[in-house]
């Protein structure tokens, strides 16, 4: 241990600030706001802090925390803490269905208003600051400054606005990772400098997080290993998804809209971004580009088969097969990827600067290119849009997908109005189920229905879904709609469990 | 006019193209794409080309053309082309009834997807280049180069692709506005380069358009004058909305939220954009900055009063008021003013790093912050929501404001659900009214509600509201709401001309 400590903790003086994870997590107080960060995957998240906060809830101590994340938690932290009434308030990113139970039922206040919204906030002094932010780390350096773990997110300004610092050291994750970081940290305007990236690879900061020492407050050092769940098999409508999607960028640049080694990709969370970068492995795309908030297991993928030239992102969201590759081959892996904040890697600038080709989920898309990828029924919440929102916006082109059907064909993905809108027709280009591509770009709202109900929606659906546009159409307007039906799709879905009639 | 000739073409080889109008509008050529800009009060308009044109189709010629303008055309245009059924598809941002009408009926292909949407789909070759475009001018340099008129919308992108350009320049526009402007072109990524503003009053491009002069096929030579609209007064209404927005900012400033001086300013078009600048000219507020796409009068005004340090906009939306005021003091004017492309300074890297004040108008706003700026009763488009999609997401703060009622009262602004979402609640900071003022900072949607209902709402309105929201409340979820009675306002007003019970 004391060998560990002088190893990860180069900085002496704060050789004397380690303690227990139970100690440190005696530090939170009631109505506290914490600032962290970590992966749903479990990766980045300082578990043994928070199993050691758990523990005070479990033993019956009451008190409520707000607590801040840019990126969703694993279930051992977003999970744990909303089963046991710790949470308060939740902002900004989340995907955990606990957590989403409590905040569908209003006993947490949740709200994400994109990836760049948390940082943004705490700058502008319109939250308040962070009385404690913990993190994960790989070491302290030689000046005090911190190497974070394998997420940045919006850490350097949660730090920078922070009362007192926690930083979990994890022993399982090897030295040689320092260096994958570039940490450019913005000012709030009017002292905003450009942000002088203009490829992936570029880097612009420093390869660790700048603070005063006197701030942390305490450090952990664990060998404690989150629980990293098992890699998914990509299911066949994902992989023709993926196919549809591949074929559609093989055409743009074949029409010399996109370049031969198209522009860096950014793709939500989940199977599907999956799925699209593994059947771009194996497209005749070289040269390729990543530019994304949370990377999986397959851009690993495409780095071995040397279809990726560079990755840039905020962090690794991977299963534990993928972190046992990237730490056994580290050194090759860290020529091509670098790790930014959240704020950097999506903001507008960047974005829109690197001209991002978005891939996002959706969880139901309209006649009209409306996009729902959050609110079930239109009420209850699974996860928040986060990134996706300044991907869509911004982006150089802005494709959504989702299978056709869900609940074994019970609910259609294509609806005549989105029962909840995350992302409205004008930031929607293309949209993509298994059964086809629309691409939407110049289209009026009555093309955009004739494109989306032809070639995306499922057959058992298409007659139910011409036939609303054809009488809301009768009844005109520039995007037509009969305001007492727009909903009947859900509201047959919720009294007979189908959207079928 | 051999001497207006010499003045205005100072590049003698083009001095041989001055032709009539009329023989301008003979170029035109069925199922053409035509790019041009404009404003709706008839400032920049090249309004002898199109009346020339229009006189083509009053003749009995059957043509149709695709209207490309980033900006709203006077009624002599946009209304005229429409009612002549000239137009077969028009994008992108229009705000003329008669237009409306038409893309209401189907008869004219509309859409408008952001403000910067167009120049980047001409640059990315998804809806091909235009076959002419169009432009007021004030004069052709030395060395053949372009200087605008008082609106460069996405000129400098359009002629850059377009096959034919025809040049109207504008005798009543003095010499002495060359040189207020900036222009600086964009790249398509990956070629993008960083754009160099970091203030409203940087100068990062050339005074003029650049063109082969080869690609102009034509100078009219006019002194016909659009007709500009007198100035309206304000109504206490907007006042009111104006002084809540003005005592927010304020309150901002005091707890240091905001600089002294603010960020700059963007507003939308309209009586409620001028009424906050009217507030804002007899506030205690010094040194104000304003970036915005289109500039109306109260700019002037502000100038004028000393309260504006500088002002960075891509044209001018003028009364005949100020068109004169600003041609007799050109040289103070110009002193405070840049000109630039909208897709330069409604850019997602410019709105951000200057972290832009956004304040647009709503048609209708829902109680979770929902916003409609486009669509009556979900259908009928009013106009396109254009900048305002920039703005709203990439802004510092984004503010959505209007008259808690309409139609005397039959209508509410306030609605259980908006019958169309052109702003989500992701990029709505606060909402505001003639009856207060709602901060959604950091709220839940059940949060948002009450403070939705309880500030902005018209007092006629609040119990209906209240009780909406506290069924769906009774019922759960993340977003409370009830898809069976969700749009009971609007179905009531449809049919009994009243939202109320």
């Amino acid at each position: 241990m004391e060998e560990q400590v002088k190893e990860r903790i180069k900085f002496e003086p704060l050789r004397e600030r380690v303690l227990t994870a139970e100690k440190a997590a005696q530090l939170v107080e009631d109505g506290m706001r914490i600032g962290t960060t970590g992966t749903p995957s479990g990766v980045a998240c300082p578990i043994s802090f928070f199993e050691a906060l758990a523990k005070r809830a479990e033993s019956g101590e009451k008190f409520k925390i707000d607590l801040w994340s840019a990126a969703p938690m694993s279930p051992d932290i977003d999970g744990k803490l909303a089963e046991l009434g710790v949470i308060n308030r939740r902002l900004d990113h989340q995907s955990n269905p606990v957590l989403a139970k409590a905040a569908n039922s209003g006993q947490i206040h949740y709200s994400d208003m994109g990836s760049i919204w948390l940082a943004h906030q705490v700058r502008s002094g319109t939250i308040g600051r962070p009385d404690l932010v913990v993190l994960e780390a790989i070491e302290i350096t030689d000046e005090g400054f911190i190497v974070p773990s394998l997420l940045v997110s919006d850490l350097p300004t949660l730090i920078q606005y922070a009362e007192k610092v926690i930083v979990e050291i994890n022993l399982n994750l090897p030295l040689e990772l320092s260096g994958i970081h570039d940490i450019y940290v913005l000012d709030s305007p009017p002292k905003r400098k450009v942000i002088p990236l203009t490829s992936p690879r570029d880097r612009v900061g420093t390869p660790y997080i700048q603070i005063s020492p006197e701030k942390i407050k305490g450090i952990i050092i664990s060998d404690k290993k989150s629980k990293l769940p098992q890699r998914a098999a990509i299911d066949d409508v994902s992989r023709q998804i993926g196919k549809n999607i591949v074929g559609f960028l093989e055409q743009e640049v074949e029409e010399g809209r996109l370049p031969e080694n198209l522009l860096p990709l950014q793709t939500g969370l989940g199977a599907l971004g999956g799925a699209i970068l593994s059947e771009l492995a194996q497209s005749r795309f070289e040269n390729l580009e990543v530019s994304s908030s949370l990377l999986d297991d397959a851009v690993l993928d495409l780095i071995d088969s040397g279809k990726i030239k560079f990755v840039s992102g905020c962090g690794c969201f991977f299963t534990e097969e993928a972190m046992q590759r990237l730490v056994k081959d580290i050194n090759k892996y860290k020529e091509r990827i670098i790790l930014r904040p959240l704020d950097v890697i999506n903001s507008p600038e960047v974005i829109s600067r690197l001209g991002v080709i978005a891939l996002n989920s959706a969880i139901e898309m309209d006649i009209y290119g409306h996009v729902n990828s959050s609110h079930l029924m239109g009420t209850r919440i699974v996860a928040g849009p986060s990134g996706s929102l300044e991907y869509s916006r911004n982006g150089y082109l802005s494709i959504f997908m989702g299978p056709s059907i869900a609940r074994g064909g019970d609910i259609s993905a294509i609806v005549p109005m989105v029962s909840h809108v995350d992302h409205t027709e004008h930031e929607v280009s293309v949209i993509v189920t298994e059964q086809g591509l629309a691409d939407l770009r110049g289209l009026d709202p009555r093309e955009r229905a004739t494109e989306i109900i032809g070639k995306c929606a499922h057959p058992d659906y298409k007659p139910l879904l011409w036939d609303y546009f054809h009488q809301a159409e009768a009844k005109g307007g520039h995007e037509p709609h009969l305001l007492s039906k727009a909903f009947d799709f859900h509201l047959r879905f919720m009294e007979k469990g189908t959207m079928k009639i």
